[in-house]
C-alpha cells in the first residue's frame, strides 16, 4: 500500500505543501480535508471584494477544488477533522454539508489550519450583524449584509485589515467609524509614522476613534446590532459591525492531539516545517516563525509566509530538502490613498528585543522633485547603536513609495549597516527617484544619527 | 594663509565634494570652476525638459552658482581650466564671457570634468541641425530648434537616452527614427528583454533602425542636415539629428596633467577617490569604478554615483573617513509608458566575465493578478552555476514594475543565492504584489535551473 499524507487545511500553506508533495512523489496518496467550501483563496484580497474592486469570488481563488484533484490530490471540501489520533495514526472527519463522519489513516500529517479571528469577550458580540471578515464565506455574508439596509458601519480594529474593510466600507458611501486601542492606526508602526497614516484616513471622510476600546455591543429589542459603546463611554450607532481585530493561530485540534506548541502559542516548528510530532508538519497561520533579528519566536500571520511554509513541507514529505529560514516583520498595506509598509523591528520592538538605537526619518519624494507626478514619501529608519545596522524600517506616501520597503527588507536580511546602505548601486532615473533615493537619503541620515551616537559612548 | 581646494567642474561630482568639504573644514578655501553657465543641475532630466514634462530650466537645476556662494564656495562659471600644473600646484583658467585667463593655486584639487558625448566620426556630423542633449546649453538649443520648422528627427543611439529623447520628440508630434548598432535597443538588455522594449517603441510610433550605424549625415547647400544614411544604405530624411550615442569620460586635461587613467580610460582613483597624484582626487562620470561582480574597472556616467563619490571625495578633503564601495551596474529608465531596469550583469557581460549561469525568464503581474490595473511584468535572473549566486537581473513591464530592481540590486550586492532570495519576507498585499512577487517567482524559476544543471555537472 502506497504512503499517504493527510491534509487538514486546505487553503495556502495545506494547499501548497499538498501540490508540493504530490510533484515531487507522484506514488503519494495525498488527502486535503477543507472546512469550507474552497481551496487556495486569497483572504487578503477579501475587502477588494467588498468594495467592489474585485468583481467576482473565483477572483481570488488561486486553485479550486477541481484543480488540485486534476492534480491528483483528493480534496474533500466542506469535511472538518475534528480529532487527530497520533498513536492510530488516524484522522477522525466529519462531513458539514452531508453529515456523515469517518477515519482516514495517515503517515504523513499536515496541520495547516490557519488561524481564528480575534473577537472580544464583550456582551453583544453574537448579535445578528456583527461581521467577522476571514473567509470567504465571511465575505460573502457580509457583502449581502452590506447590500441590504446599512448606513452606519463600525470596524472594530485599526490595524491593516480593519482599516481596509473601512476604505471598502466607505467606497461603497457607507459612514465608517474604526475603533482600535492604539493611539494611532496600525499600531505596528511607529506613532510619527502612524499619524501620516491617520491623517490620509481621515481626509477620507473615515471616523477613528483611537486610545479606546468596544466594551459592549448594543442590540435592539429583535437582537440587531445598534451601537457600539466603547470603555470610555462613546455611543456609535452602528447598523453592522466588522471584527477586523486580527487572528490568532488556529491550534485547538494539535493542542488536544498533543503537538506541542511554542512559547508564542503557534505550533512549534523546525527549519523543514517538523512538529516535535513524528511525521507531523505545520505550515501557515497556525505555527509560529523565528524573527531573524529579534531571535523571538512569533506568529505572522500572512499568505505569502503560509505559502513559503507549504511548500517547504512539501518539498520535505516529497522526499526533498528545503527550509523556511524566518521572517523580519515585512508588511505593506494600502489605505485610500496612502501606501504604508513597514520591515525588521518597530522602535518599540526593538526596545522589547533590547536594542539600543537612533532613527532618522526623512521626508522626500518618489521621483526627482521637479518631475510630474512626484509624490511625498516619508521614510522612518531605527539602527543599532554603534553598530549602525539596519533594525527596522517604515515608509509611507502615495503612489510608488511603499514597495521601497522590499529594498530595506533585503537590507535589514543582510544585517547591512546603514552606512553601507548609503552606497548601494539603487536604480535612478528622474521618473523613479530623486538622484539620492529616499532610502538613500534617510540611510545617510542615520548614519549621521549613529556617528553622532558614537561620539558619546 | 588658508588651505585651499579647487575643484574643476561644478556639476553633481564637484558640487558635491566642495559642500562636503566645506561643511566639514569651514576654514579651508573652496574655489570651483564650471565651463558651463550652470552649477548642480540633473542631465538626466534634459529629455524630460525637451518633452514639456519640465517645464522650465530652472526646475532641473539643484543648487545654482549663488546657493553655493551662500555656502562660502567661490564658484566661477563661464570659466574653463585649461592646464593643471602638479609641480606649481596651479590650475590656469580661461574666462569664456570676458575673454580674461589666469591662474588658481590648490592645495587639494577635485578633478570633476565629467564626460562628452561621443560624436561618430562621419561626413557631415558637424552640420548645423546636429544636436547633442548632454548640458543645459544643448539642451536649450534643441528645445529652440525642435520650436522651429522641424518634422523628422533622427536620433543615433538607442541606449538610454536615446531613446528619451526619441520619446520626448514623439510627444511634441514629430516624426521620430532611432537607429542603433544592436539587434535591440538599450544594448546592456539581453536580446528577450530587448524585445520587450522594441515592442514598446514601435508601439509609439517610433522607427526603430537597428543592426545598422550612422555612414554619413548628408546636407542641403546651406550646410543644413537633410538626411541621415545608414551603413546599409537606408537614407532617412531628416530635418534634425540628436546625437544619443552615450558619452566617454573627460580626462584629457588630466592627461596633458600626468594624472594617471585607468584601463577603461576613465581616471583612476582608490576607494577614497584619490588619483595616483598627490592631493589630487578625482570623482564622477570622469573617473573609473570598480564593478563588484566582476572586479573590472569600468566608467559608468551616471548622476547617482557622481554625487556619491563627490560626497566621498569632500569627506576625505574636508579631514573625514569615506569610500566608494564600487558599482554592481544598475540601471533604469521609462521609454513611453514602459519602464526597464537592469543590475548586475546581464549574460554578455557575465559571459565576459567568465561566469557560466543558468537563466530564468518569469511573466507576471504587478499587483495580484485579479487586482484593477495589475500590469504586466518580465523578470530575467541570471544565476551562477553550482553556486546559484544571482549575478544579474532584468526587469521589464508597465507602471510600479521596474523599481523592484533595486531589491534585485541589494541581493547581488550582497552576493545572495538565488534559493536564499525566494525565502525573502518581502511586502505582500494584493495592491502591491501577487502572493509570490515576481522577484520569488522568478527566484524559485532559477533555482530550479541551478538545481537541474547541478545535476549534470
Amino acid at each position: 500500500m502506497s504512503r499517504r499524507l493527510v491534509v487538514i487545511g486546505g487553503d495556502a500553506a495545506g494547499g501548497s505543501a499538498a501540490s508540493q508533495a504530490r510533484k515531487r512523489s507522484p506514488d503519494l496518496d495525498v488527502v486535503v480535508f477543507e472546512r469550507g467550501r474552497a481551496t487556495s483563496y486569497s483572504a487578503c484580497g477579501i475587502p477588494y471584494w467588498i468594495s467592489g474592486a474585485v468583481e467576482s469570488e473565483a477572483d481570488l481563488i488561486a486553485r479550486t477544488p477541481e484543480q488540485h484533484r486534476a492534480m491528483g490530490i483528493d480534496v474533500r471540501i466542506r469535511t472538518e477533522v475534528v480529532g487527530i489520533d497520533l498513536d492510530r495514526r488516524v484522522v477522525h472527519w466529519r462531513d458539514l454539508a452531508e453529515g456523515g463522519s469517518g477515519v482516514e489513516p495517515f503517515d504523513d500529517l499536515v496541520y495547516a489550519t490557519g488561524s481564528v479571528p480575534m473577537r472580544p469577550p464583550v456582551p453583544g458580540i453574537d448579535a445578528t450583524g456583527v461581521h467577522g471578515v476571514q473567509t470567504l464565506d465571511d465575505g460573502a455574508a457580509l457583502r449581502a449584509a452590506l447590500d441590504g439596509d446599512v448606513s452606519r458601519v463600525v470596524v472594530v480594529g485599526g490595524g491593516y485589515i480593519g482599516l481596509e474593510i473601512a476604505e471598502a466600507c466607505r467606497i461603497r458611501g457607507l459612514d465608517v467609524t474604526v475603533v482600535d486601542m492604539s493611539a494611532t492606526p496600525v499600531g505596528t508602526f511607529d506613532p510619527d509614522v502612524g499619524e501620516f497614516i491617520a491623517d490620509a484616513v481621515r481626509k477620507e471622510g473615515i471616523d477613528l476613534v483611537l486610545s479606546d476600546a468596544v466594551a459592549a455591543i448594543e442590540t435592539d429589542a429583535a437582537g440587531r446590532v445598534r451601537a457600539v459603546v466603547t470603555a470610555s463611554g462613546r455611543e456609535l450607532h452602528a447598523d453592522l459591525v466588522v471584527l477586523g481585530l486580527g487572528v490568532r493561530p488556529a491550534v485547538r485540534l494539535a493542542e488536544e492531539a498533543g503537538i506541542p506548541l511554542g512559547t508564542s502559542g503557534g505550533v512549534a516548528v523546525d527549519a523543514r516545517m517538523r512538529t516535535q510530532a513524528e511525521g507531523v508538519w505545520a505550515a501557515g497561520d497556525c505555527v509560529e516563525s523565528v524573527h531573524r533579528l529579534s531571535g523571538q519566536r512569533m506568529v505572522v500571520a500572512l499568505g505569502t509566509h503560509a505559502n513559503k511554509q507549504g511548500r517547504v513541507a512539501g518539498i520535505n514529505i516529497g522526499g526533498g530538502y528545503a527550509t523556511f529560514p524566518g521572517v523580519i516583520g515585512t508588511a505593506i498595506t494600502r489605505m485610500c490613498d496612502l501606501e504604508a509598509a513597514r520591515t525588521g523591528l518597530s522602535t518599540a520592538e526593538a526596545e522589547a528585543a533590547g536594542y539600543e538605537f537612533v532613527t532618522a526619518v526623512v521626508d522626500s519624494t518618489t521621483k526627482a522633485g521637479y518631475f510630474p507626478g512626484a509624490q511625498p514619501i516619508r521614510l522612518k529608519m531605527i539602527a543599532e547603536r554603534r553598530s549602525g545596522r539596519l533594525l527596522g524600517a517604515q515608509v509611507v506616501g502615495r503612489e510608488a513609495a511603499a514597495k521601497r520597503v522590499d529594498a530595506l527588507a533585503i537590507c535589514i536580511w543582510n544585517e547591512m549597516g546603514v552606512d553601507e546602505i548609503l552606497s548601494l548601486d539603487l536604480s535612478y532615473a528622474p521618473p523613479f527617484a530623486p538622484v539620492w533615493d529616499p532610502v538613500l537619503i534617510a540611510a545617510r541620515k542615520a548614519f549621521e544619527a549613529v556617528e553622532a551616537d558614537v561620539r558619546l559612548l
